[in-house]
């Protein structure tokens, strides 16, 4: 990997090693930095083109601020790894998003430099905020605090809160508005079109040039003068663009849009930033995957490139066995069962926020572009939209990643459960997600959707089940509905089974067995199954029941199990507080059956990134400590 | 209340009644309607300024529009009592928020023309959109659809995110802007600021009521004029205001400002609206309390009138009893303890999301203003900017009602705990509120907090218990911590005493007894006390214990009381699914403990409005239930 050879690179061990370099050599930094970025993302995949196009913007920004008292916050984070590379984390970058390694986003336990955690979007204003009002308590005026996010995290609400309340507090925060017209997807709303707007008016843009030129004399006059110009500069574009500026508006001051792969400019303008005082944007034009061909022409595609690659070809490596046909992705299913039973129920439509590819609607927003709905990074929108949907007719899908739907938890509760409307809520990447790590593990969702009334709690098994539930879910007279699966592949080949309804509140029995039962809920029944299955073969017959809701509980099968068995073990990819090994207790206490029941979950702590496998094995959810559960059970029994 | 009379008001038994009047008697029959809202209210207290804030826009919307085939949706719905006379409630509208009488809020399973429920803010863009597009979907293009915002909602991040949507459909609704400066208190941030720029704008003003004048003849000349007028009207506008517009900004088409008291021009205007089809902002000026002088002069403490009242004097009836020093609300001990600790510790900062006189902020905002925030509605935001604060030195006391912050649950799991910063949330007007009903009930937080790692979930007894709770979460090395507490008074007449540490996780025993013990967490432990020393008076020893800290639970104790007792009764003012007495059934479990426990709590179902106490007794949680409840434990268990 080290075969280009990153010379200057090599000797940035920290920004202060970057700010001791003359300014005339930022441009080569950034060239081994983009460089080293393709090389470690091809041989180790992970996020990729956002953090190219922020190249420029990284190395500007920790040449000009004094990290790590400086502030300077990522919103998401996917952008963040040319900072990780500068502040110390060259040489452990191999183990990006490994289990154990550096963690895919700022992390605030790996570096003083990541001033501020994050992986969901649209945190960094109000974050920011905080940091800058803490600093005038502290009397710390001369620290700056820079937010940089992206023109689709913009669109969630949040940041527009953060946006209202600096304007408001007029703090010293500059927010870096890094515009490339994409979230993950192409980004979506009006305030998308409008910086479109902006950004592309051409008259604007060449007056703009031939005015910084003509001012660039005044710049040695100090900071009232630099203020000027750009105020100039702001009036200007006031003027030639079709409508003033939203931020202006707002009483936060705008300058832009500036070149973001121009380093010398970037670096000039943020040292002028500097000197002035209050909320302030600077929109910075960028082209995500900047630098790497293919990125840039296939945007969503190479957000987080699939596999290894070869940064010439851009080909990627032959997966082994990629000729036999696998088993689909959950989310594929979810793509084509919806486009399937929307083709039979006009009602249905879908809802994303953002993740059309992530989470499969593309295909439904291809095959029938006028019913399948891209909000763009809005999830409270998406539910309440849902909402005004269902209880005017129509039989919403909205697709939510499950640990963004704590984002839009009082939209389910106060919006759809309380009037018990048909929404049907599918919950991608239920459970550990892997390499995202601890913010976008979806172990919450469990516990804090069964204690919503009305609500339905389900989770299929497998896609076969996923397709059932699917079907089930806009059949009518159905409330709330909300059916969780995970990221990854399902366990069938052939899953293009035809529908069946399937009884809301119902399980089944997959193994009848003796003394213990193992009650499962989503797909770690398949592999449960698998342990039964081989400790049957060793003589010890386990009972096995896919619960498939948490919510309604099927209390006719509890009623049999406590009945038949003489201890229980529950298995579930989710938070061992308050899910569905909980819901089987409390049954228990409701009915005075009185046994002994393991409940096997995610432990009430943070969980870090690592494989899937990695991670099911460290919290116990492997076979192996599957069959550990039960024979410990076993032996506790002392039959 | 009704020897003024309202004649042309009581011929108005729907929508259909009011548009049969000719449009002369329109004024008349807002000033009955005004005059129905200050009787009504004077004799049964209720919001208020709200309300008379829209007479005429509630009046000249339903006349124009033909609800219920339009849909209007009024956000937050404090507003809609006006709505709500004229849609065939004003018999029943003594009933208001009364137990078993109409909501306080518009609710779609009380009439046809609450077109979607409300209660929390912000929801009616996103709702409005919904059914315009299923409108779209189904061919019913005649449809109307309004949404009557108020600025203060406008600052949740809900509401842009809607608006963002709303551009970039370009579907046909009508968003009301209604814009009295205020929500609860006065409103907040950059947004609020740029409407009164735009609002106050004299030039503007004056020129704009010439053009009006002179550009009136056109009226009559179909859609594409009418169109035109209010087209040039904005270009008026923009070119006299500090800046254009952000709603046109985004590409929704803005008209206004309006007077809103101004009947005949809002009837006007609505009409020409009707004809212009796609996103528009109506711009409505209007005086909160308007009509009522005490109301209008103190918006904040009319917002809702504490009793009821003379409607001449606006004195309000003397309270039975109030010579004697009553127990305070545990919102009055929050604002004086929370100033006395920030007297000690310098660090301590204080937010609230637009309730500061709610939740006692307010007392201090005005003892030390640079150390509290308000942040205008926007809960997601107050809870990452308690962590940028948190992470920067500062111990942010954040306080949100318990039902709002479902708003923020990504917030804190994400910004907070993974990050295990010491935010102190303090959860107001957690348990059943009362007369707010089924939006407002603060029951779900005891489950959605439990499962987050790293939180403390407190909730004390009483207001001594409150203090040194609050005492507690800001000493040196606590992380997230939450601490709940209800709406309403305490039961200590002397609460001022010196603060005391308490362990965190531990609870404590406050009556040791014989076979069967109450757990019980926050206030309802002091009824529950009070009923086990009745039946001790009657010779039955039942333990109570109040658990303090729903996590970490004092499993010391658990272990003690496990042992020393047969039976247990968990008392909590929440839901039953995923709370405290979840908590220990959860720890019997993984302690191999059994006994028949039996949990009180809020039933797994939507609870509707009533005083306190009649929803308490209605859900098994007033004192009399809780004897029964151990009586029955006691006869189950046979001895």
């Amino acid at each position: 990997m080290e075969e280009a050879g990153y010379p200057l690179l090599e000797q940035i061990n920290s920004p202060f090693d970057l700010r001791k370099l003359p300014e005339e050599k930022l441009l080569q930094v950034c060239k081994e930095l983009r460089e080293f970025i393709i090389d470690a993302v091809s041989c180790n995949p992970a996020h990729f083109g956002a953090s190219l196009g922020v190249v420029e913007l990284t190395v500007a920004l920790h040449y000009v601020l004094n990290t790590p008292d400086d502030k300077l916050i990522w919103d998401v984070g996917h952008q963040a790894y040319g900072h990780k590379i500068l502040t110390g984390r060259r040489t452990s970058f191999h183990t990006n998003r490994k289990y154990k390694g550096i963690s895919g986003f700022p992390n605030i336990t790996e570096s003083v430099y990541d001033a501020f955690g994050v992986g969901h979007s649209s945190t960094s204003i109000s974050a920011a905020l905080g940091m800058a009002t803490s600093f005038k308590q502290q009397g710390l005026t001369n620290r700056q605090v820079v937010a940089v996010i992206g023109d689709g995290s913009m669109t969630a609400g949040l940041a527009f809160e953060g946006l209202n309340n600096l304007a408001s507090m007029q703090a010293n925060v500059l927010v870096i508005l890094n515009d490339n017209n994409m979230a993950i997807d192409p980004n979506v709303g009006g305030f998308s079109e409008y910086l479109v707007d902006i950004a592309t008016s051409h008259t604007y843009n060449k007056v703009r040039r031939e005015i910084f030129k003509g001012l660039g004399k005044l710049k040695l006059a100090g900071p009232r003068s630099k203020e000027m110009i750009v105020k100039i500069n702001n009036s200007i574009k006031n003027l030639l663009t079709r409508q003033t500026n939203i931020f202006e508006g707002l009483n936060v001051r705008y300058f832009g849009p500036v070149d973001g792969h121009d380093i010398a400019h970037l670096t000039s303008v943020l040292k002028d930033l500097k000197d002035i005082p209050g909320p302030k944007v600077l929109h910075v034009i960028t082209k995500k995957g900047k630098g790497f061909k293919l990125a840039e022409e296939n945007q969503t595609a190479w957000h987080a490139p699939r596999g290894r690659f070869d940064k010439v070809t851009g080909l990627f490596e032959e997966e082994v066995g990629s000729d036999k046909v696998k088993p689909l992705k959950f989310q594929e299913i979810f793509g084509h069962t919806i486009v399937e039973l929307a083709r039979q129920n006009e009602k249905i439509v879908g809802i994303t926020p953002a993740m059309p590819s992530g989470c499969s609607l593309n295909i439904m927003m291809q095959a029938m572009p006028d019913r399948a709905f891209d909000v763009g990074i809005a999830e409270q929108h998406a539910v309440t939209f849902s909402a005004g949907l269902a209880i005017s007719g129509m039989v919403p899908f909205c697709n939510i990643y499950s640990s963004f739907m704590q984002r839009a938890y009082d939209q389910v509760v106060h919006d759809v459960a309380i009037q018990n409307l048909n929404v049907v809520f599918c919950l991608d990447r239920g459970g550990l997600v892997g390499a995202d790590g601890a913010t976008h593990h979806g172990v919450y969702d469990l516990s804090f959707l069964r204690s919503v009334p009305n609500l339905v709690v389900s989770s299929p098994m497998d896609e076969i089940e996923l397709r059932n539930l699917m079907y089930t879910a806009q059949l009518p007279d159905q409330g709330p509905f909300s059916i969780r699966y995970p990221r990854g592949v399902g366990s069938h080949e052939i899953w293009q089974r035809p529908f069946e309804q399937i009884q809301v509140g119902k399980g089944r029995c997959l193994r009848k067995g003796e003394e213990i039962a193992v009650l499962t809920i989503g797909p770690l029944g398949v592999k449960a199954g698998r342990v039964c299955e081989a400790l049957a073969s060793n003589g010890l017959q386990v009972g096995h029941y896919d619960m498939r809701f948490v919510k309604p509980l099927d209390t006719d099968l509890l009623h049999e199990v406590f009945s038949d068995y003489k201890a229980i073990v529950t298995i579930e990819d989710g938070t061992i507080v308050g899910g569905m090994g909980t819901a089987v207790i409390e049954f228990m206490a409701d009915h005075g059956y009185h046994c002994p029941v393991k409940r096997l979950g995610v432990p009430d702590r943070i969980i870090e990134h690592g494989s899937q496998m990695e991670l099911f094995k460290e919290v116990g959810l492997d076979m192996e400590s599957m069959k550990q559960a039960i024979l410990e059970m076993k032996a506790a029994l002392g039959s």
